[in-house]
């Protein structure tokens, strides 16, 4: 069986990253959607709020899994039987970084690899700290993002969701 | 009549800013220097400030204005009936970030589009954060920026103007 | 008046082009589309076709001017009073090149200008060349080009029209 | 079960490529190496030839096979029963082409979807027309192609294949 | 006499700076490795750690010296007599970040150059940040750096240096 | 005594050559400017032509020596004792390959490395094809090339060197 996990802050998660879960749980026997806690930042949502939104959003999908971890990635991957990391390619500085990354993760531990997806046209451009910087201005980020995630984001700017209909 | 806004920071403006300025008003019956009012960071120079600089450098251009502007820029845009937003491109960075704002305030309003005009060859490396870095060292920024900004930013790092004559 | 010109092979005209015009349409006063008469290459479509095949395709835009060119642009540009070259972007390689012919056509005549446009994100990887090699082996190009262009691209290649339906 | 193809000219096959396809067979059920039968370009090895070495040099992996394709890969993907495309990036130029190619397949048909593996770092420049080009004048080749592809290539351009030694 | 400098953070030095730095000192009749003294930011070790690491790590390098500095590069360049920077070069990213830089530095003082040499392969993508985030959480980080930096530098996270043996 | 390459089709030598040429001669005790005789090319200027050419417009620099080779570059470098390749990087494909092949060349002959200088600003976009499509339709090179190439390369498509006066 094979099993992956697919990282992120998901602060918030995006329909780029449905996007890419989709298409990943399809790929694999499972899919781990792991949310990175990152003591360092300030997160928009706590990782409690995005492991619960992300169950919500995600909901119909059978073969995921979602679940928090700190520490090293690869670690994580190990101590979960999980021999493929999944991740989004959007442009060239991502890819950069993402190839920095993957190598890095390679070197750690050579029994775990990591795949990469593009992103669907759609959402090419789409990151979260787009839609943070949208939504703090009261911008509409229903393409963005799920009616859930919506509503959610435009709270913690004391903003209300349905203002610009 | 084709309205078009350039927005920055102008932090401080730099004659590739000033290029740029020049070659749009050439391009289009007005153009609007847009002064992002940015809350989040500590600008060496204050939006008024900016403003001011920017009207005494730009003063020979007669189809400019120049106004500050917080929030979303498509939102200023329409509101000033400004329907194409010009940008400068110099390098690979840059272009990624340039594509994905263009894309985003495409799908925050589809009457607004960006046009690009690539930066002058021999201002194409510079900015207005190397301006501040060579300056704060008291380095010679006279080929980076006009007179009267090299003697305002010289004096927020407590530098007297004409300290390497 | 403002008047640019989009200089391009068309070989054929792609839905991709076809949004950078329009777009460049609606920012300039007059718009000519110039076909390159390149004889170093073997086109699919001769320059004739290729300019009946625009003048079909786009008659419903008033302010642009479909006319073929061969030698240097930026002579062309100024035998037809036009100062503004429009290009579209689409990616990091497309950049670099489109960087590179700006620069060399601002040294070889600074009255004349290139402004630059996104491609929009549902046709950013969208070429010629890729239509040109998916209708050669009978693959769907409707996504791709308007239904004449589908149509005589097709027939070029020997193929029925409506072989896939 | 998961069943991917792994397309490609390998004239010839080189370190890189086995890696990527090592790589691959772990990760999927079943891999398809498929030589591109591209009618276009003069091949140094003939499809033949290459689909033979490739299968003497993958002898030891269980669950690949190797066979040659030529039209539109995502019409033999479905022919195959795949619906993973697997490739290999090295770099920047690399991944914009590569984007472009995978966007397209993913246009001519949503169910076949494509994953990237990143080349390991020693093989990450490494390329089978710098093979060919090294091999042209009696370049040392070791270290780039297992010895089997060494002598023929070296034989393909009359030179011996202990030359060096 | 050609004399050089390298200068970077070397926070903490790594196997990637070292294969650079004895590169350069065979390319160069004097190489001084700069340790650049940036009061802006917090770094893992202090400049004089940074400095004694070097010289305890290099000091089978005949040709090079170790020096902390603060302020234009240029004018440090300068007042050691020396006219060729050394840098080195991983990815795109860094390459147009390097190149801004290189022009800067060249506007500033034409008779300072910058010469660039290419990571090795296998530190293509290693860089002080990586060394900091894996040894932070305890990741093993001997591929990366000498024994001494990595003693030193899980000694500054407070875990012990044979903790994953 | 440090010797470099620099090697380059010179198809003709442009001032962009001439500036890295220039620099380079100040780093290094001696340069040798090595013509590659590509056979597979049809060149404009035969490789002896290129030859006298370089030492026309470079006879001022006493410590530069121009000689043709055909054949692997790094066999070229270590028959001439010399143990550095100069290239000159103008933009990110140029770094692509300009990488590709010096990792090349290092797994080739571990003794020869690879150092880049970057082009200057005002010759960033400059190329020998470039200057050889302008000249074949008659566009003014002067800006381009020394005024010996200028006339050199119009005789070659037939057109008088002072047309355009």
């Amino acid at each position: 069986m094979k099993r992956a996990i697919y990282p992120g802050s998901f602060d918030p998660v995006t329909y780029g990253h449905i996007d890419i879960i989709k298409r990943a749980s399809e790929i694999f026997d499972e899919l781990i959607v792991a949310v990175l806690c990152n003591k360092a930042k300030t997160p928009l949502f706590s990782v409690d709020e995005r492991v619960n939104i992300l169950n919500e959003v995600l909901h119909d999908l059978p073969n995921i899994r979602i679940v928090s971890y700190e520490g090293l990635l690869v670690d994580f991957a190990v101590a979960n039987n999980a021999n493929v990391i999944v991740r989004g390619l959007r442009a060239v500085t991502d890819f950069e970084y993402e190839l920095q990354l993957a190598q890095t993760n390679n070197v750690l531990n050579k029994g775990v690899d990591t795949v990469f997806l593009t992103t669907s046209l759609k959402y090419a451009y789409l990151s979260s700290s787009t839609v943070r910087e949208v939504a703090s201005y009261g911008g509409d980020i229903a393409k963005f993002v799920p009616p859930l995630v919506e509503k959610l984001t435009y709270e913690k700017f004391g903003i209300e969701c349905n203002r610009r209909v």
